[in-house]
């Protein structure tokens, strides 16, 4: 099938049918350049073909033909939820057909499509670990199977198929298995959850998209389901791990495994949307503030556990055992904007920015083949070079690696940057919101009419000078998110000077051809100090520039000195450069100590010898240039 | 059988055929007292009937009955591994016995035995989870089943037994076993190596306990076979989290798995040692030294990270997620031990003490029937409170557990608690070495005659005036431990100053009734700074006292106030106390904010209001009074 759809009912990955913003869809907004420009066409060009590459060279790709063949019980490739991979390439190809209709990625997308197609099950189920004679029986593991979890991820491409345009094969296969899930965990199947929770904002989405109740329904009733402690602990992991220790509408912060938390919280605001459900909405906005004000890292990174991928507690955010997952970011990503789809409130696109310029961005290699899976803002030393052949483990490499044994991470990239429009801005009856300052097109009607926006960057995130020219059918509130950092920011329209209201430069005009709205945003490097509480950043102050957070890294020092050695006198500010900063740091000597204890401070940065001028870059770019130590906060010198 | 053994034979927990300091044996060195004599009397009145009543409880006991009576495989309970606990447990009987002979405690010992003895199979081999019907086939699973490991706590276990004078059941047990790990995985063997390091020393003490070539042989051969990445690795165990990525004698520093690091280490030494092997000493004691340089918390605890249980890389020493764990603590003072026989040197000694003081008796709750198994240096929230009557995971509760599911340290502390004597003294043919200040009583021979001792600590750790009082057949060298900490100490004989040589006050005479040595240690709190290095303490400073480390409690401050919200200026520094110090804080207001980061220092200590004068306590001594926060490591108030 490749029957195209309805225009009416399309939509972003999130198209709620009740909020404070409307999301934009794919033909509303174009990225047409700059910055965001270069991140899709990195993904477009490189980053897909990657993923898509190792997934048929390791087998993931093949595990459907086995099953479909029925010789996949005797020969599976990589860990039970290795499908969820093949799904979220499949969503990120969709949405990127979507952007570029490209007809050699469409036959590729197409031919995949069918692979997958092809293990699916007379009564819908899909799944390549599970359920064949030689395996596991269907749900028998519901802590560690993610068998929902893997339906959820078919689910969000199946969406982003159907809002780029199709109703064809992938849609009917999800609707097929979502009806299956429906008999099986409905009103009428077994009251259980899923491990990992996806399943529960995939399913609203998809009952969005096929407007079908019954899906957004059993979302709602896997989130109310959770928190009962039904699923069952090991010794390293408890309740709180599966976010199974307290009801989502009962709980404050965030905690457990961070992407788990990130999922659920994204469903449940999904529910409580969908629902009118104000009191769950009250308790996942006091979670997103709690988790925000005590357990976020400056890139907006989140979990500071390795061990169990989660949460520490409040203001335990060491810089050099950030874990930081970039799946948690991404998820995080999708809580703020939907968050920010129900409120309108700027702090959400914040955070957005934060994270995606940081914590998300840093992940890919610049050349889209390799990946970090966890993102320490401390790397103190080189590490092992993972091969660029091989699938590695979670590595503590400063090096990224093109493949992992769980290897969510590159995939979720690819998903996130080739959906990137889809977190530019947003439509009111009478208004239009900019969240993201990306050289875009914009088209869309509001109550007065059309409205159509040429937004270009400037060269932002580097440079601080967007402008934004709109034209307008009538009067229409145009809305530009002046981010919290940019203390002292400007908008001028013509003469007039735009006020900001809430963290925006709100006007309200008939906007005529050749009308701009000129942004002036500080770019000054700023020194940024960690809240006392963070035991872990005592001392040390970071350099954050515009959106985003700069680093040290070691291939910009002086030959043969590591991170571990310097030191910065904030009485003498780092200047901008074009993208970074230049900052005049402090060198200690190497020292050496039979016991790291004693009368005095010592070792490292506490004996500073002599100076040095070097750049910090933005931390999303570093270990581009062979392995390296680097940090983001920088030990004030001693005086 | 309860036949005595030949008197000449005997030995503490370790005894070299060559070194440079000689062991005491339990016959030799009585502790009378003190300090140390209640840690003993709370071990053998408490610890040791707390363990044999958990384990009889929850079935680790019944499963060598089960075992017997052909039921285990249907009925086992607890993991793999839990037959070591029963045998550090017979550990810890064996030295209680030999120290205080109670015929109680020697008909429950001999009851327990006789219930181990009677699983043992017709071939030797001796586990309940492994090798029946129903059950996993014997060595089926090295990396993870623990099998050796749990054979190595049976020798040492049977070591205990010999060495304190009887050649019975369990010494014929672990004979029978130890041939049939011979044939298994000697010469003729298998190639292969447990998972968890602990045989290797346990095999070679028992062959030199039983005057048997063919153990010590097999130690050596189990130390060479490892580093040769055999062990499978797992997503998250690599080959260094078996200590299995590098063999011992090329490796630089400890790493991985803390507890298997150390126990191997231990291992090697008394491998080294056995065979005149100084490139494996030099190896290791390259290791000891680059550990207690980068890797080595303040108390001498060892492992950062909770996942795995591992060795940080250098200098990652956070206060707040230090985990420390006991056995890992416990297999530090076994190796150090080792080295310090071997080589006779100061710094050996001095770490024991800072390590048994701190890291160790930081476990046991006052009363004995509770424990930490992770130590943390830093406890932010108080937690959940451990119930009284159920086993716990390795909690993250400020209060200490009854038992756990892994339940290593409880036994571990009772046996080394119950060997504790066999730490304070050496001997060599003209000397005697005090290493630690334990009150006791030493009668041994050397080669002018017999010299007999009697060490009064003085109230040592928290009085310095420790005395020994010495009368000798002929002359004789009595070396007495001067810790490294103890700056400007003094040690007289009579009007004599007694020079202070390589960390020990040294003095040769013959020595006649009323000769007595008098110390003075200075006991005034002390500042002690972090290196630079450790990124996670700059800008904090700890204080000590002595061999102790302090800390401040909550329970401590004033009501409310945790401490996350103090602070110390060095300028004002503590005043000596009874047992600890008093210290003038600075206390913040608490604060609030959305975001912790930001253009200044906030929040916790970082806007200090007013002071208070509170007490610092020892911190093996915290959390004995409810849940609380605490800190080691104070942050240096800003001025």
């Amino acid at each position: 099938m490749t029957d195209t759809i309805d225009r009416t009912i399309l939509g972003g990955p999130v198209a709620p049918r009740s909020s404070v913003l409307r999301p934009l869809d794919p033909s509303e907004l174009r990225i047409v350049g700059g910055f965001w420009g270069e991140q899709q066409e990195l993904n477009a060009t490189a980053i897909i073909g990657h993923c898509l590459t190792w997934m048929e060279r390791i087998g993931w790709i093949g595990n459907f033909d086995r099953a479909a063949e029925g010789t996949v019980a005797e020969h599976h490739d990589g860990i039970e939820f290795v499908d969820s991979e093949v799904y979220k390439l499949l969503e990120a190809m969709a949405w990127e057909l979507g952007r570029s209709g490209d007809p050699a990625l469409e036959a590729t997308y197409l031919r995949l499509v069918d692979r997958v197609a092809g293990a699916q099950e007379a009564d819908g189920y899909l799944h390549t670990s599970f359920g064949r004679p030689g395996q596991r029986p269907r749900y028998s593991d519901l802590e560690w199977g993610h068998e929902l979890y893997c339906f959820g991820h078919l689910f969000q491409a199946a969406v982003a198929r159907h809002r780029t345009g199709h109703a064809d094969t992938l849609v009917e296969v999800a609707r097929r298995l979502a009806d299956h899930v429906y008999v099986e965990f409905g009103p009428d199947g077994r009251d259980a959850v899923c491990g990992h929770p996806e399943v529960e904002t995939a399913l609203m989405e998809l009952g969005r998209a096929l407007d079908e109740q019954r899906y957004r329904e059993l979302a709602r009733i896997l989130i109310e389901r959770r928190g009962r402690r039904r699923l069952k602990t090991t010794l390293f992991q408890g309740s709180e791990y599966f976010l199974d220790d307290v009801p989502v509408r009962d709980a404050e912060v965030l905690r457990g495994h961070a992407v788990r938390a990130m999922y659920l919280a994204a469903g449940a605001t999904d529910v409580a949307a969908e629902f009118g459900d104000a009191e769950l909405l009250d308790a996942l906005r006091t979670q997103w503030d709690n988790t925000v004000a005590r357990r976020t890292y400056l890139t907006g990174g989140i979990g500071s556990h390795h061990q169990n991928e989660e949460f520490g507690s409040d203001f335990e955010l060491p810089a050099d055992r950030a874990y930081a997952e970039t799946c948690a970011a991404i998820g995080s990503v999708m809580f703020s904007w939907r968050l920010l789809l129900q409120t309108g409130e700027a702090k959400y696109a914040d955070l957005i920015e934060r994270t995606l310029l940081n914590a998300v961005l840093v992940s890919p290699r610049e050349d889209g083949r390799a990946f970090y899976y966890a993102n320490t803002l401390h790397q103190r030393s080189q590490g092992s070079i993972p091969a660029e052949d091989e699938v590695s483990e979670r590595a503590e490499s400063s090096m990224r690696a093109p493949w992992f044994e769980v290897s969510c991470c590159p995939t979720n990239v690819a998903r996130t940057l080739a959906s990137a429009a889809s977190y530019i801005a947003t439509a009111t009856d009478d208004g239009i919101q900019l969240h993201q300052f990306a050289d875009a097109e914009i088209e869309t009607t509001v109550a007065s009419g059309t409205v159509r926006i040429r937004v270009e960057s400037g060269g932002y995130p580097y440079a601080g000078t967007p402008s934004v020219s709109v034209r307008s059918d009538g009067e229409v509130e145009v809305s530009i998110r002046i981010p919290a950092w940019a203390e002292g920011a400007r908008a001028r329209f013509g003469e007039e000077v735009v006020p900001i209201v809430d963290g925006y430069a709100r006007i309200r005009a008939s906007f005529a051809a050749g009308d701009r709205i000129l942004l002036e945003l500080p770019m000054e490097p700023r020194l940024t100090y960690p809240d006392a509480r963070i035991d872990a950043l005592r001392g040390t102050v970071a350099v954050e520039r515009g959106p985003l957070v700069l680093c040290a890294e070691s291939a910009d020092l002086p030959a043969g000195v590591d991170v571990d050695r310097i030191s910065i006198d904030p009485s003498q500010p780092p200047q901008g450069t074009a993208d970074g900063a230049s900052a005049v740091i402090a060198i200690a000597e190497p020292q050496e100590s039979s016991w790291p204890y004693g009368e005095r401070p010592a070792g490292g940065s506490a004996t500073a010898a002599t100076t040095a001028t070097v750049p910090l870059i933005p931390y999303h770019r570093w270990a581009n240039r062979g392995p390296s130590t680097m940090r983001v906060f920088l030990p004030i010198a001693a005086r």
